[in-house]
């Protein structure tokens, strides 16, 4: 059966699952907290719109509904998807834009059509591990940019545009998982510059950019772009999983006509179409007005509990995590002491079986995937509560672990002279 | 923006788009008669038993049912499917099971883990376009196996495998596209032989087979293979747009272990996952029981279509076009006389528009596009006073091309001796 085996690519049967997925199978054990997932608040999924929406959808019930539909999306899904952009500032029309399934499904496709395999793409230091695994499917070598607490480095960008020859870049400016860095205006109007110049085309992906605690981010590439003197090439996404409800899968891309010529004909060999009656709910929930007093809700509610973990760490892991309270998204994305050790994935899943709590190490996120000083603690989904044991929870670990290294420190001869 | 342009891959840029999707956006022209689509009825498509399944779903709607699902689908779905594929004769568990969007995005996760770029892959003379197309997205070069009226020609193969040692290989053996072939039972055995002679990995696509009129196909390859001495390795994929609806775009993916975890990667880094309501519905609609009388209707209503169409052609277009008598799916494949031209897709779909009736060239399923003495006529979707207009038309249009052929031929001077 050995060459039956071996039917699989080499690429797919070497690849390892989201570690954060095997995570997400232990967080359901008795007694577990999961700071790991990046799922919304279940108490914020809005079931009573989605019911109203459902019985409108019935009650209008077609054959068209039933029947093929256009790759590009249902045209009520489009229309509704373009007057929420451009209420946001951008300019898009429906025929501008394509419906996905999630805006993962965008990244898959733009990384099929844009990049050749065996070819670089840039992206942050510290990534979304489903985009980076897309690019990687797409045979795509992952060129690292260096990323800090205000996103990709840009002033490091030209070397590296110089050295390498990317084609296509990767970016996350609102609240990036897992960093939750928001890239401040002067490096996005750089970016477009460079991208620009050194004809880039620009990935701009924002499930996140909705869901701001105290002031809203600069506006996207891709609208600073239309007013640009020279533009770059951007395709921009958003998706409704953050802000209406993951389960549904639908997520816009807005891209130049070539680009979205392309990702048609990729979509048509991928899926035909996004299915239609989940478009048709999302147009009647988005058309009943209720998505802006919803956005207010979750970004209170996330705002809550951003601080409640902020506050819960800073009493129970003082001085062992470092980290800036988060402006928005769904993240805390906390630096661990240098004197704590580095360690692989698999002991941090250890170490959440031990102290039933469970982190994401930074690893998960890195091009490498080598271990990093660095975890993802997410306040989206648990209770306020479980926010607050969590952090105890993980302090009381991270604590054991400072002393067994120091202990380490003094009888370990070898590291007596370090 | 030359450079700008260039950012689309060569393999997408230059890709031509469906040639019956073109015809497609012509067929809703006044007094267009489309023999070109491979919709559905619109009379059968199931709104009633739907509405029932939505208000279901609506009454038990939980906060799990907009959270983010599991890759490899929702429960009760695979189980329901499980259920279905066993009452046929399958062995197939929940477990063993993907939920894709439509079996179409089998199909692309299938060619995207199992060819590696540049490597064929063996397919029927006549195919899906969609699936070609999904094979070239995958950098797939296709391999020709030659084809009659019994679908595949499986003596034809070895020589073929000898030489191109494929792979993988690509077969719709019950009432294909656009043949309406159905492959006897001892040609499935030979090419299950076959394939576990040469390591040949078998992707079984069956959106049809439960559409038969008068006696139902030989079981699938899959479950002949679960029979056999030295199994094959097979896929194999069925759909629910052609017995349920087309706008739900689900599929059922049932692969070897290797296989369906390569798959579950790749749908994890493609989609994620299907949507869930779209599941849920699916769900609740089989678990009423319904399908099985609702493909009764199907059956009978189709039948009843096929015979329409193909006695109106025996009247309007006798002598001018040969054909079977379709024994299920959705097509008639007629072979023009020799003394027709063989036009390019264009002229057809000139031909349409002067015509008022919309017909596929077998071109568009040909792996070279080369011009084709077929056509392919779709009895599903047209009312039955449309499938016997369309065919008068035809057979007029027809007979148009024969006397101008045949006038040609007398006042060409090179013909005249050929």
């Amino acid at each position: 059966m050995n060459t039956a085996r071996g039917a699989v690519r080499p690429l797919y049967a070497q690849a390892s699952g989201s570690p954060i997925r095997a995570m997400l199978a232990l967080a359901g054990r008795e007694d577990m907290i999961s700071l790991a997932g990046g799922h919304p608040d279940p108490a914020l999924l809005p079931i009573e719109w989605l019911r109203e929406s459902l019985l409108e959808v019935t009650g209008k019930l077609q054959g068209r509904s039933l029947q093929y539909g256009a790759t590009e999306g249902q045209p009520e899904l489009r229309e509704a998807s373009a007057a929420l952009l451009t209420q946001r500032g951008l300019t898009a029309t429906a025929a501008e834009l394509i419906i996905t399934t999630g805006s993962q499904q965008a990244i898959d496709l733009l990384a099929r059509v844009l990049i050749e395999p065996g070819e670089g793409i840039a992206v942050e230091s510290f990534n979304y591990p489903a985009a980076l695994q897309a690019f990687r499917f797409a045979g795509a070598r992952l060129i690292e940019v260096p990323t800090d607490a205000q996103g990709m480095d840009v002033d490091r960008l030209e070397p590296i545009l110089l050295t390498e020859r990317p084609r296509v870049l990767y970016v996350v400016p609102n609240f990036a998982n897992p960093t939750g860095a928001v890239m401040p205006l002067a490096r996005r109007l750089r970016l477009l510059e460079l991208a620009a110049q050194y004809d880039v085309t620009l990935i701009e992906d924002d499930p996140y950019g909705e869901l701001w605690f105290g002031e809203a981010p600069p506006p996207p590439l891709v609208q600073l772009n239309q007013r640009a003197d020279s533009p770059a090439q951007v395709t921009y996404m958003t998706s409704y999983s953050k802000v209406v409800a993951p389960a549904l899968r639908l997520g816009v891309l807005l891209a130049p006509a070539d680009i979205q010529r392309a990702v048609v004909l990729a979509k048509q060999a991928a899926d035909v179409h996004s299915g239609s009656l989940e478009q048709l709910k999302l147009s009647a929930m988005l058309g009943s007005n209720c998505l802006t007093p919803h956005l207010d809700v979750l970004r209170k509610a996330y705002a809550a509990k951003s601080a409640t973990l902020a506050d819960a760490l800073r009493r129970h892991a003082d001085g062992l995590l470092k980290f800036d309270t988060p402006q928005g998204g769904m993240f805390v994305w906390a630096r661990l002491r240098s004197d704590l050790p580095l360690l692989p994935t698999q002991d941090w899943v250890d170490f959440g079986l031990q102290h039933k709590v469970l982190v994401v190490p930074g690893a998960a996120f890195s091009i490498s995937n080598a271990a990093q000083p660095w975890l993802r603690l997410s306040f989206a989904n648990p209770s306020p509560a479980s926010l607050q044991q969590g952090a105890e929870r993980l302090g009381r670990g991270l604590q054991g672990l400072a002393s067994r290294t120091s202990s380490n420190t003094k009888t370990t001869p070898e590291r007596t002279s370090a």
